[in-house]
């Protein structure tokens, strides 16, 4: 069976990481940066050496397409970002981008012809960081954001995304969305620690969990810490510690279990001789059904008024943003699982639990997504790694998806 | 029997607070301040206009003196300090300065003679905010600071004590501690809710509580809150919040409780969808008996490393900083109970949670202190408030306890 070649893959994976380089050595290239400028250049540059035909549209989405057969096939789709964390790693959805870029540059190899034209795609600020919010590009590519509020977000420093988009030369003439596609694919690292421990170089990924976060108050009274007794008082802390404590066993009462998680938490006026008098924090808890997170949501507010009671405190849990699950394609997930049976490539499904511009694709096209591991599960951090064996399988499985839709024409 | 004045008594604390008023009308009297110099002013006109000699020693204390008629007796001397928090009240140190010159006016008033002088002190820098540590007249009186050492203390705009005290004319000549005691006595406010809640007017003070403070540092992994599994985290808060729990639950092991405080905890990197990587947090434990306190410390330690064993992070409880109990001395406690018996004035002992001058000059003096309520056990703060009716009962007792020292001559 065709295979991609590993060693090209890994090279421009490595060539591209010199744009943004961080002082340890990897990689944080801020969204339309002159880093990401010269990142998007140099991908460029490889798509035109590769007979693509390259195009951009009004958000800064880059389009690389290897024609099909059949003009009135729509383009089998694959891609991902090439903007960073600040201090990020190298393969964070460069990985997608490059896979897919070696995907066409193995058909060309093979000399196949395709019925549908194959394509790669660059998102505009997957991350979101310099301007907000994040994966813009691909969420006006698909109309959840109007184009003109995408443009007019603003950096630290008042430059907005046009302005960007001008300086570095990818404010494109296409309006975006404004052709059909037959799938999209992506391709990512995992960003967790699953396909790692169980040896597993694919996962096949059904859809990206559902997310509810909270913002979570818990008011007490301060009081002195020599002279209050203790069957008097009224500890914000002592009632927050226990609603960390409990909320955190709210996540093994269901099955799978939800990802809960405190990250965030201050207490005031937070000194040593000092009653706490109130404590703030935020809660992030996801799961992949959302009748399941709908439950976890009523658990959460349950343990905590329980524990308010029992700690004679006030507390109050508000949600504070709230994301539906997303399920990818059963076809195209389909398609991808046969690659990776008919490769031999060992995999598994896993639900994402971040979200990726595959989430907003969902929405217009039959999508799907597959992850490589990530050493320990490391990412957004410049200790990110990835084994170049298991970026070769991943990238394998998506070639044979992409042909197994685009359909290769005998010559 | 003799009372003191009730009203005398209130309207010169009423009075003393127009020196370094607040926004909202209280008082914040930074310790030898141009402020905390008129009203040394003033109580030190008052003492004149009573008759009392006044002498002033090179760290700024403050003693006025009321003759008696055995040139070889030393003083009962009684006092606090008339410096205050930044946002603090009118009582906290004020009442025991100015009981202490009401005390010595009612004498005059019922023109009593006594064998041994009667003194009023007023101790420098008690509170330790502008100059620090706190309390450095009565510890430079006592010995246990240095008088060179007090004086170099600097505030944050680099004025020293020795500076400060030439601008406001409080640098006495006569050495500290140059002259024998008799007695300490000190009436402060509570600072607490007890004597509030049982609706007593007085508390007896037999010491203050010995102090253990700790600094702890919880360390566990960082992680992606969407994608790392709750069986793979290892989540400092996790642990940081079973601790603040557990130790708390120590506090109800002893009888009686310690007081236990959690007041200041700090998370790392403190964001929404990052799983802490570490939390430190302080711990401040006190009790009356030392040995109970070490059993305290014994215990922290102990569930701490539980705790972190089962949220397999790491932990390390450092002691930061110990203070041992002080008792104040039997025979003058034995003299305040027999006063308020004798004056129909319910009381209880109650351990005092804070330090206080008197806790120095325990280590030179047989010295003893009592407590009046103040509200809801507020203090350090603009909302501190006492009743008139508690001052003065607390003030009566002084009053006979400082003659049943002096001893009063028949004329």
């Amino acid at each position: 069976m065709l295979r991609t070649n590993p060693e090209r893959l890994w090279n421009t994976i490595v060539h591209l990481a010199r744009f943004g380089r961080t002082a340890k050595g990897e990689v944080g290239r801020a969204a339309l940066s002159a880093a990401d400028g010269q990142a998007r250049d140099c991908f460029v540059a490889w798509c035109e050496d590769a007979g693509l035909a390259v195009r951009c549209d009004r958000i800064g989405n880059i389009f690389a397409r290897r024609a099909g057969t059949d003009p009135a096939a729509a383009p089998v789709l694959t891609g991902s970002h090439l903007d960073t964390q600040p201090l990020g790693g190298k393969f964070d959805g460069i990985y997608g981008v490059l896979a897919g870029l070696e995907v066409l540059r193995s058909v060309n190899d093979a000399g196949l012809v395709t019925r549908a034209p194959l394509e790669v795609v660059v998102w505009t600020d997957e991350e979101g960081w310099r301007f907000s919010p994040g994966m813009s590009g691909s969420s006006v590519f698909c109309g959840s954001m109007e184009l003109a509020r995408g443009l007019a977000a603003v950096d630290d420093r008042g430059v907005t995304v046009a302005q960007a988009l001008e300086r570095i030369g990818y404010a494109g003439e296409h309006d975006p969305g404004d052709f059909a596609i037959d799938s999209f694919f992506e391709a990512h690292i995992e960003q967790g620690p699953v396909l790692e421990s169980e040896n597993l170089p694919v996962g096949i990924v059904p859809g990206a969990q559902g997310q509810r976060c909270f913002e979570v108050l818990v008011s007490g009274v301060e009081g002195h810490a020599g002279t209050l007794p203790m069957e008097l008082r009224r500890d914000a802390l002592l009632g927050a510690a226990r609603m960390v404590d409990q909320i955190n066993a709210v996540a093994f009462e269901f099955q799978p279990h939800p990802v809960i998680t405190i990250g965030r938490l201050d207490v005031r006026p937070n000194s040593r001789n000092t009653i706490p008098g109130s404590c703030r924090f935020s809660i992030d808890a996801r799961h992949p059904d959302d009748q399941v997170l709908a439950a976890v949501d009523a658990r959460i507010r349950e343990v905590c008024g329980t524990v308010a009671e029992h700690t004679d405190v006030e507390v109050e849990v508000a949600l504070e943003s709230r994301r539906t699950t997303v399920h990818f394609d059963p076809s195209r997930l389909a398609i991808m699982r046969q690659a990776a049976a008919r490769l031999g490539i060992p995999h598994r499904d896993i639900f994402s639990g971040a979200g990726h511009d595959a989430c907003n694709l969902a929405a217009v096209t039959p999508t799907a997504m597959l992850f490589v591991p990530c050493e320990k599960g490391i990412s957004h951090n410049e200790l990110e790694s990835a084994r170049r064996e298991d970026l070769a399988a991943g990238c394998d499985v998506l070639l044979h998806a992409m042909l197994a839709r685009a359909g290769t024409v005998e010559t």
